[in-house]
């Protein structure tokens, strides 16, 4: 799927093994993502790590479904001021409405960031089973 | 203070009176702003909400001091596609060490997001007072 | 509704008006609610901030809807030594299956603690509206 | 130490060994547990959760050095009626004066729960150092 904002700050996804609720992405530091301290934004690390818990969480959805991120809580244990950025995500509880997630980024063998999260799945319109046409916005909100 | 990332995001912040512990900021949905979903990404709602409390909490700061975000949660309450984003953030409580902050995130009349989190304060370090040389990073880790 | 383990923390429960979203309650502090330090334990606000979350979403169920809580964060601002202790919680957003809410907790005139949670809201079964018999134990887990 | 919630709670702490940065317990389920929907009460999953990260970060603490809970979000996964529940804790990273741990809750092979928390470390003071008397409440806010 086509990801604006994540082709801007410029990570790359890869999602796991279908239905193993897994996937991990690398990120080079480069000068722009930097805060006002010289260090990497907090709005990068938890860029990855959001949008790692949705390909984390894809991998386990059913055809049709979808997600959407309810709330994250990120920790951020040390700054990242260069080199690659490494995120790992896993699935730790999985719903049928509700799912836990967890992403660890790392910067070598440094961990510099922790989240936990909580995303929305939604089962598949009726509307998309029954008809392919009035295929309205599909509403993300809870 | 530059913020490359934030720039890059393309936010305005509007930092509160002296020690009002206030700040806010607006940003014109882009599409570059989108996720696979076609709406605004976490990422951006969160980028701004760290930055402003950052920004409410640095105008309290005394002179020398400096702070770093130790975590934040942040709800998503609504898909954003279009509009201006505007968010509002305040300081709910102020220790020596450790201060929390809260943002509100709306567009129109229609709260969006909240996020409540923790940002440490560091004191001056001693070279910063007795020596105007020698200025190496300063750690922001906790 | 009979709230074994709220009655063994000891405090009382208001609820607001129906549709309001609101819920506040009040707890003495006891010698048996202190932590080592000899401070209210975290888990004796954190039960109460809980609590009126589910009271105050409960204002706005529909007849036959329950209510779980998925996930809540506190944050303690203050050591709570003694005094009476006030929590007020109020519903941020309320979807069709989600709602968040907060809480605010103070002794007299200071802010001790804040939480911001996520709850799940579950629609009547069709089973309780079919039928009185075979009621078993609603599943709260999402 | 003496923990008079975690007494009238009825869990068990076992610290790991000095500087591991672990500590587990366990707590039979009881009626006085429950809520009003018959399963235990999050209040007492997250006293049990609180009370171990405290356990085990005390396991790295330097003689004189306290410590004190700033944050914890818990994560409820699914809802616990009866059987031994066990809470593991780990800590996830240790700086000069803040700390994240982590806590997984379990009843059987089921995690129930998870918890991710931040704590604040205090220095010794020097009036500790100094001098055996005058030993003055020591405020734990931060």
């Amino acid at each position: 799927m086509k990801n604006p904002f994540g082709q801007m700050v410029g990570f790359t996804v890869r999602s796991g093994r279908r239905g193993g609720g897994k996937a991990s992405a690398t990120l080079d530091v480069r000068p722009e993502l930097l805060n006002p301290h010289g260090v990497v934004h907090g709005g990068v690390l938890f860029s990855i790590a959001d949008t790692l818990m949705g390909a984390a969480l894809y991998t386990t959805l059913a055809p049709g479904e979808t997600c959407a991120t309810i709330e994250i809580k990120i920790h951020f244990l040390q700054p990242v001021i260069k080199g690659k950025i490494r995120c790992r995500t896993r699935l730790v509880h999985r719903g049928s409405r509700i799912a836990v997630l967890e992403s660890h980024i790392s910067v070598g063998r440094l961990q510099v960031a922790q989240a936990l999260g909580t995303f929305a799945i939604f089962a598949p319109r009726p509307a998309q089973v029954q008809s392919a046409g009035g295929a309205k916005r599909r509403r993300l909100a809870q």
